[in-house]
């Protein structure tokens, strides 16, 4: 069987009922067609989740930056090419690039993910998998322009938004609240006015600790110094238990123009 | 041009991030996938959205009845068939079928849509666009083994379950609450221990009034008398804008077993 090429390229629709007011894709759909590529891209090349799972183990996405000029217009189709550009024992990073059919570069995606142990929950060494299989389709010359995600600073001044349940439709195929869920959640701390008279520039999240239904999320915001001329937020999410005990799950930040 | 046929078949897949923990395509989700064949069928023939759209008319979602044996496993690739079965001055009804790319059938979807004037909000006679182009494209042989959906009644004794606020991840391209987000919420109103015991074999959603972001919804739900061996609960939402005033936006019926 002849190798595959290094980055892989995926086609998709923007839906009418995954557009916003404005016609254009929501971010959460967005994440979900990213995180879509990089499963098809993994399970073509022989480490993707389908396979890995038969080993009980699976890609936990640990960080996910996205930054976009535009977003498509409803029934835009538009590629999304995805690569590993690095890999080290416990962690890759793997980039994405979202194109239309005519050419325009909408933005582009960079994602950090782990291995794991299903059963211990614990990280698992990548090398492992197929005897470093992945190491022959690390793909370094491809642009990706825009900078990682670094760690999202809270400001001390962090205020409590909001606290929701969480419900049946938030829950994943492993138990756990829906990666893209937490986005939609973020994104509904600002309502629709706000939409009307912002973009999102550039988004960010960091998963840090799992969370399950029944548990509460509560989002804390606080705005940031205006950077390069854009409004920032970021963004605390934290899981309270049915013990009453809250944990930090995830970290957002948020730039609009 | 040839004229096309009266079945439109369109392939989806049940993409992993839209499934449920039992590893199934979430019922919203399927919704959507059929909303999406019914969008498709109608345009390929001249009376779809965006050529409504141009001329200040669009298809209203009336009522959305959806019967499955089973639903589609995490990555099976399925069909969704549409049909026009019936048409009068103001509503038409429509008909799915899915199918799995084995020929296995998972279950139909019966739907009933109105035209209305985009201007006044006010029904339009369907005949009048492009000449009654609609009427040759009737299908009434292709089989569709369910019942229709019919009124919901609501026993006497149904009982406030929730009240939620609604944001910007709710709203449609029409500046309307999403037809599937309801869905969604109704079936949120049970939990993820139900649904490990439980399986949806009929839905149905009749959608009485439009809610807009900043509408608080409100879930009224009664248990009927078991129907055919079958766990069966009627769901009313009502929506509460910011003067207080109550008014009934959906009604639901869903079936278990």
């Amino acid at each position: 069987m002849e190798k595959l090429s290094n980055i892989g390229s995926y086609l998709f629709l923007a839906e009418p009922f995954h557009c916003d007011f404005s016609k254009r894709l929501f971010i959460g759909h967005l994440g979900n067609h990213l995180l879509n590529a990089a499963d098809y891209h993994s399970s073509e090349r022989g480490y993707g989740m389908d396979y890995l799972n038969t080993i009980n183990k699976t890609w936990v996405l640990s960080r996910l930056a996205i930054e976009m000029d535009e977003m498509p217009e409803m029934y835009t189709r538009f590629n999304v090419e995805s690569w590993v550009d690095g890999v080290m024992k416990f962690f890759t990073s793997r980039n994405f690039k979202v194109i239309g059919e005519d050419g325009i570069v909408y933005g582009y995606g960079k994602s950090v993910w782990a291995m794991i142990d299903t059963e211990t929950r614990q990280p698992t060494d990548i090398f492992a998998i197929r005897d470093g299989l992945i190491k022959e389709y690390v793909e370094t010359e491809h642009e990706c322009p825009i900078e990682k995600s670094s760690r999202v600073k809270m400001g001390g001044d962090a205020e409590l938004v909001r606290t929701i349940p969480t419900y049946y439709n938030d829950v994943d195929i492993n138990g756990h609240i829906n990666s893209v869920k937490y986005i939609e959640h973020v994104m509904d701390l600002w309502d629709l006015d706000w939409y009307k008279a912002h973009r999102v520039k550039r988004f960010e999240i960091a998963y840090i600790a799992e969370s399950h239904q029944g548990d509460n999320l509560s989002f804390y915001r606080s705005e940031n110094a205006v950077t390069d001329g854009l409004t920032d937020f970021s963004v605390r999410i934290t899981k309270t238990n049915s013990d009453g005990e809250e944990v930090e799950v995830c970290r957002s930040r948020i730039l609009f123009k």
